[in-house]
């Protein structure tokens, strides 16, 4: 079975490696979809995020789905055939974090594809898995690619409950990939009266208003976009703020009421903040971290018809065209969701 | 113009009076639409609602919609011919509660058709009047029928916020009413992934089905239809008690998961309730009443596309049938909501 | 060593037995102080308590103190001598609500002394205790009975929780036996403004006064003793139920403030409850059942000095003499808390 | 009559001028007591704060208390000569905010000593004030320099609630001057079981130990006092941010556990921020402003004894040293909260 490997910048390989057997309580799967992320990217390009560095090769990929190949002993919700949604989320179960039920905090996480320990938590982008029944989301009627937005969807959901609850709120968007299209989405679905999205290109922009988004603002444009809504100390109740770049989450805190919620996904490290008015308006700045049974709720929700990701999903190319998919995955101006068939 | 008052048990009566004009800061509405709403029933039928009793003859309605036919002074906001949707909700602004933004717990509340405080408050089933222009919700785009779901509706959406978050959620709504129907509406619109309703008779069940609801149960030929949810201390995350009666809230307080929340809706009086089971499982009974901000979100929400109240509507009868409309509204087998036109 | 046997109703038996030997994470402890519980109190006068029937011979107890006697193998945060309170809960770590950080609703708890599952699970009124590690607050500087009262402390603390921050709050407490002490002492310490607590019998109201009950009234002698407090629909924000007794409920219920919060701590089965009041003043009633981290955050607060039990201790029995103090503590014109010293 | 009146940086001037009787419903208040406040402060050292900057003179201060001279008609809840606190806060109760209950975020909020809308909002340091007599809360049995309190309480009081409930919490105070002082009252009084703060001085880390705090840490001495809390991502569950300061913040952050809060409370203008570790650990930053009606709460605790701000008053100056007084409370070494006497 083939691997797609990272062993520093730009330097992406096909491996070739040996497939495993489940051991008990787990399944084996033949991956069909795995979506790459904002951070196989950095990865990719940079060899790693912050100050996370490669240190040894390391396998990416942690959003991806296929179906099941063979069973372990003592599976028995699953059967063979079976398309799964794969969570890469590995809680230990048995820290201070896990107990507390808060997993994606726990001490000891395995998280697929993560130079955090060393040695790295390999990831997912193989053609064959060997993963625990209980990461396994059936996935029955949705395609493979659906599935494997499992993952960022989650983080989405994740984030949209940090916001409390949403029905008739007004919302804003700052960063319309595919984390800023998940959150609108996800807060449209949540019941949000009103949603405006901001990014810095047409094409991100297109797609927020096709998938919800009542306006769009591009801020390299209309820098000035959002003036309008700081009237009356403000307009929007919550912001989802997919950027992590320290002008968007001005431009938003501006724009909110006072006692509106910031909730942070985007990842920018130290960030110049107009604390002050943080504090004036009473705001309170969230910040949102991966997921836990977001990961199975939201493939509940993609199955019911309910929240329907497909149109993000830009492009689907062959492994064996994997480093022109990660090329292709980091142009804002073609691709919202770019995915890998492993089949 | 006229109006419908009731006199006493079964004596509803057309009245014939003199529209008013309207004051600085009013609008005169010609109302097009009105709901009969379970207490204009019970005023109709039985003369009051448990120990509230008529003293006097009465208006009924308070679930109106009408076209502005005149302007106060200083009114700018709202023109002559739009549609409004005509909040029945009148606080005082300026007792405790009011101030502490409860207004639906205001001291001096002065709600359309109720014969709580003497003299009794007059309601809207009327074909002209005069309000504040605060208490209408501009409507364009909906039809007249739509409108006048504002108010019901704004009930619901009410008791979907007294849940919290319903992303995700398994929802239990025991009574498919109007009230029922709407918070089926509301908790779909919210996100809930599954939802499951009870009810006695099998046209509500059915309208219960075409409008959100997963699954339905008809508690009086499946009594034992819930105690499948029950198993592991319970299923639902929320219940939506829409009946006000004993049974269904003991029903559905079983088949809860532990720290599930009851939204109760239903008005029953005192109740025998299994209260060592809300114990034993940190169940919330959270009591929800009337509604404030959610009428205008409730318009919103409908005119966006996101909420559709209109296959609610079963029946719409000519003011001069308007006994008969009661007659109809009373009876579950064939009527969901009976509205009356004024025009 | 000696253990305290209930076998029928009345028929509480010291029986001889072989002290065990801690297994690894395991400690000896030297029982020093065991409190009598209501639920105590329940199996010894009536064999049970509701449906819950005692079916074979089972120790009673789960409000204990004692002294290390012996390590377990890798047992290294205490220390032989060292004095602890044990905790009676037991959840599992491994199932639904385990994983979800709600141990009190654990699907195989082993709480100690409960005739809820068969075989029955023992308790904790023995000389000799083998124990979990994790079962062990450290109590230094306490004396064994004060760390005997972690267990009720920790009720109380989990349900002072229940009802959010209680900073300046006004607080209303029905019931002052021991949880109903432990709920002014808990509520006092979160920072209620104003308390007052209700009961039948002087000898507790007495008690209730002198530990931090602003006002107190003997329900029984004057009935209307709260109906001061329904002004303005209400005056409490919070009400600890502590009866289990529907009017002490009804009561409480028509003394609240619209949007109160209602902590039920007392097991009372089916009760007849004005619900339509709940509702039209959107109260909350929240259930509250036992405890998790509470017990040992209580342990530190006793500790800390921020708690005070010793008041409460009323009795100190040998345990030759535990048939009388059963007797003294079901005697609530004399006893608050009645221990037994089993050293 | 006298008052306090700034001109410009370092020109505080004692103008005479002639007292106002009270109209209906106001009052007429001989100022007994006032405290600088680090705005008052700010406007003598700098002749404003940040963007806003004194456009005319202004009588500084909104601290205060007095004994009422005389009643406007309608009055009838206070009387002649009766200690109250003084609310320097004026909300409208008529805009969007005051209508939700979020007076302290008042579109047409009149505070007193303002310099932000111009004509300035006078303040309060003067002999004789008429104020509306809801500005006024009842202090019989305090000391008029414990009732000047009430103000910098009620902001901390304020600040508490947003941390949501606090019994049994470990809490991290950063910033020891009156607010980081009144925060541990509050918290201790709260239920916090544990409380660590910090600052730059001895004199007021010293004050920190002796009013509730467990631990203080000089982070100047010591700047990596902090750094053994952030063991297994960290330690405090609450951090009430004082400082303004980014360092103290961060060093905050780091010291947080997973899902811990940060009550901002001092006033900093933009800071760099750590955010990726708010995102991260999912801290919430939430602002805290003002007060409303923790103003009465705050007196009606020190009234029953349960908070004790007596010791923080470490200086009451005559009106005529009122110079001396604002150097003094400048000085951090010797100052905790300065009071002026104005009778």
């Amino acid at each position: 079975m083939k691997s797609l490997v990272i062993h520093a910048p730009l330097d992406l390989r096909i491996k070739e490696s040996v497939a495993s057997d489940p051991g008990p309580g787990e399944v084996q799967i033949a991956i069909a979809a795995g979506g790459i992320c904002g951070s196989d990217l950095h990865y990719y390009q940079h060899g790693g995020i912050g100050s996370i560095r490669l240190k040894e090769p390391m396998i990416l990929g942690h959003e991806v789905s296929g179906h099941i190949t063979a069973l372990g002993e003592g599976v028995e919700d699953l059967k063979v055939g079976q398309l799964v949604a794969v969570s890469p989320s590995r809680p230990c179960h048995d820290c201070v974090y896990c107990h507390e039920g808060k997993h994606n905090h726990c001490l000891n996480m395995r998280f697929y594809g993560s130079a955090m320990p060393f040695p790295h938590i390999q990831g997912a982008f193989r053609q064959v898995l060997v993963a625990d029944q209980a990461q396994c989301a059936p996935a029955d009627g949705l395609t493979a690619g659906e599935a494997a937005m499992a993952e960022p969807l989650a983080v989405c959901l994740h984030g949209a409950r940090q916001a409390g609850e949403l029905l008739g709120k007004r919302v804003l968007v700052t960063g319309c990939g595919p984390i800023g299209l998940l959150c609108i989405l996800a807060a449209r679905r949540a019941g949000a009266a009103e949603i405006v999205a901001t990014d810095l290109t047409d094409f991100t922009l297109k797609m927020a208003s096709e998938n919800g988004a009542d306006r769009v603002i591009n801020s390299r444009e209309d820098p000035d976009g959002l003036k309008a809504y700081e009237i009356n100390k403000g307009t929007f109740d919550v912001l989802f703020e997919c950027t992590g770049v320290a002008p968007a989450l001005a431009a938003g805190i501006a724009a909110l009421r006072p006692r509106g919620i910031i909730v942070q996904l985007g990842l920018g490290g130290d960030m110049q903040v107009p604390v002050q008015s943080i504090t004036a308006k009473e705001l309170q700045l969230r910040g949102s971290f991966r997921f836990h049974e977001e990961f199975y709720t939201g493939v509940e929700l993609m199955q019911k018809g309910l929240i329907n990701v497909k149109p993000l999903i830009t492009q689907t190319l062959d492994l064996a065209d994997a480093v022109k998919a990660f090329e292709i995955a980091a142009d804002r101006t073609q691709a919202m969701k770019a995915q890998i068939a492993f089949a």
